[in-house]
């Protein structure tokens, strides 16, 4: 195990109809001016909002909203929640919605109080100063409601980076399980395949004797395999999405990645689908992952087999251990096919003709040091590789 | 699952070498004179004292010190340790130690700030204010370092009583797994005791619908499993014991108790032997769980086998799961026993004449309810029944 530290201060709030708490959890944590951020109509239609602005009105808490926050979301809209709460003096940011709207709270958050470019955030500086951030879930998914992580996407040739910083951390995260039973299956399948990536990116390391964190990841695994098809059965399980929604904060605030090397190759190949083609994240990784996982499994087969025995109940075949993990990541393709998730880049939209682009740009276009992935050191070759394993 | 409220604040640092960020840690949260809290001579004679001490004075930290700790800390030292900070205006207090070190640490920071008596706090009075208290941890047991709570022993009747707040989680803690190297291997064994007592109190439940809890907390007792053996036949095996030290934080800042009724009585139980015997705390929970678990496993027979068949890997005998519940108590006493853990109530210096007031104490001494205990609601009868199946 590797040295670490570890720091996850958000007050989280569980359980039923907990988003009437919002004003107090507001007034707890300093806001006084709140802009509630949040994305399309459901929020709305749901009641969810009204229920929110009753609450901070209830608590003496003014605020200005700004809504329209897409999936994968935008630079644009950043920007105009910067002016927005420069404006009108917001001094806490609220964000009603999942992954895409808590990301957008925060690069606003922080881009409020930096006198440059929020985008610099996304291009490497880390975050160090940021409004407060409160959160209400409504999608079980990216894990940003425990994260120190954002996700943008820059308008200008679809860019998609992430940021990161203890400053991004919320300071409050409310989860109610029940503001998910709306969700399409198919928005719930592609949280349930998030929240499992999160979970192999920290799998997948070379670094020993991590037991402890291994043990833990495999727990929330089998959380997931257990609970997903409850609610594609039955959207209405509130039990199955309680489980599915603290296995995702947990999968993502860390407490089970410290102390190894992570690898997160698969998400920044996910990142150039989801730019291109405006693929749902979680479907896009449904697509990548079992690719990333045959092209590199030679480099670990006891790693991979261990997986597949622990967690998909495959039996260990000790004479050919390669057998038992294969049969993982074919178990791996059976459940996403299972709760509905696509299986191949033409199902997404992708075309073969775009994987030099795609590896080109996954390779270079952030960092710009032409490999992606610490597991397995990829090269452009490689991805364009795995992204023809995906066809 | 339960509504619930889940906040873990505290900043971790882990790994070799960290005693040496002290100063750092306690400059960044606030500290200015700091009461170094401590047990006994290990600390001085290994050197870690003077660690801990160059890097305060590194950092201009001024210092006083206390020392003396004893397992099943004292009032009395409490009450020195309050009187020493007030007159020598203390704001910060930092316990090198384990979790009797931690505990009067925390019980000295939050009588400091309060005018009564700090045993109130002991009887029932929650702790909403204390001095912030940072944990240099030497032993992997209590997880004490990363918990709300305290427990302490005043030496009229010896009582042995915890008291809880958020105002006692550290504001950080230093976990280095190479500190633990040099304990002695029953002291070990009575750490990895405790961490799996704290993992069994939180997995018996009544509450239904937990598998996320259920499967983490699954986790960390497998970790426990696997790692112990290694340190106790190789007390100089850092890795498991990193795997071990971060476990026992996580078995106990309650990431894994959330949303779910928890037990207790064995520790309740323990505490009256260890007050009266003054046996190590692991040691007298090694006696009482495995007894308290065959009185209580026809309460709840498919949570015992799916203990037994998940952790100890116990075939599931589906026509008798009984016999599978059973095997995994079997399981758990051979455990103990091979690492060196004593299995009746004689060997921790026990005498069938002092049940009836063991018994009487344990169901009446603290709350005066008569009753131990959520899995299973024991009485004073039933109290006494278990204490004699560990004679």
């Amino acid at each position: 195990m590797k040295n670490f530290t570890f720091f996850s201060p958000t007050y989280f709030v569980f359980g039923k109809d907990e988003e009437n708490s919002a004003g107090k959890y507001v007034k707890r944590f300093g806001g006084s001016k709140v802009l509630i951020h949040y994305g399309g109509g459901s929020v709305v239609r749901s009641g969810l909002l009204d229920r929110v602005k009753a609450s901070l009105t209830a608590n003496d808490i003014a605020f200005v909203e700004l809504g329209g926050v897409l999936p994968n979301p935008r630079s644009g809209l950043v920007y105009q929640g910067i002016e927005l709460c420069r404006k009108e003096n917001v001094d806490f940011v609220l964000a009603v919605g999942g992954g895409s709207t808590i990301d957008s709270a925060k690069a606003i958050a922080a881009g409020v109080v930096y006198e440059g470019d929020f985008w610099d955030f996304y291009m490497g500086k880390p975050v160090t100063k940021a409004l407060p951030v409160g959160t209400i879930l409504t999608i079980a998914a990216a894990g940003s409601e425990g994260s120190p992580d954002s996700v943008i996407t820059k308008e200008e040739g679809m860019l998609k980076r992430g940021a990161s910083g203890e400053a991004y951390r919320p300071v409050f995260s409310i989860l109610n399980p029940a503001l998910t039973q709306t969700l399409p299956a198919y928005q719930t399948a592609c949280g349930v395949t998030d929240i499992m990536a999160h979970l192999f990116e920290r799998y997948f390391t070379n670094t020993q004797d991590v037991e402890v964190t291994d043990r833990v990841i495999e727990a929330l695994l089998m959380t997931m395999i257990n609970e997903a098809p409850k609610v594609i059965e039955n959207p209405d399980d509130y039990q199955a999405r309680a489980n599915i929604m603290w296995a995702g904060m947990l999968a993502h605030n860390n407490c089970c990645g410290v102390g190894r090397e992570q690898d997160w190759s698969s998400h920044d190949m996910e990142h150039e689908l989801s730019a291109l083609y405006d693929c749902a994240h979680g479907a896009g990784l449904a697509v990548v992952f079992p690719a990333w996982m045959e092209y590199t499994m030679q480099h670990d087969v006891m790693r991979f087999a261990q997986l597949a025995n622990r967690v998909w109940g495959c039996a260990m075949d000790f004479q050919h251990p390669e057998r038992t993990a294969k049969a993982g990541i074919q178990a791996f393709r059976s459940f996403l096919k299972s709760i509905g998730m696509p299986q191949t880049l033409t199902e997404l939209g992708g075309k073969e003709e775009d994987i030099p682009y795609l590896a080109h740009t996954a390779a270079y276009g952030n960092e710009g040091n032409g490999c992606l992935g610490r597991f397995v050191e990829l090269k452009e070759e490689d991805i364009a590789n795995i992204y023809r394993l995906m066809l």
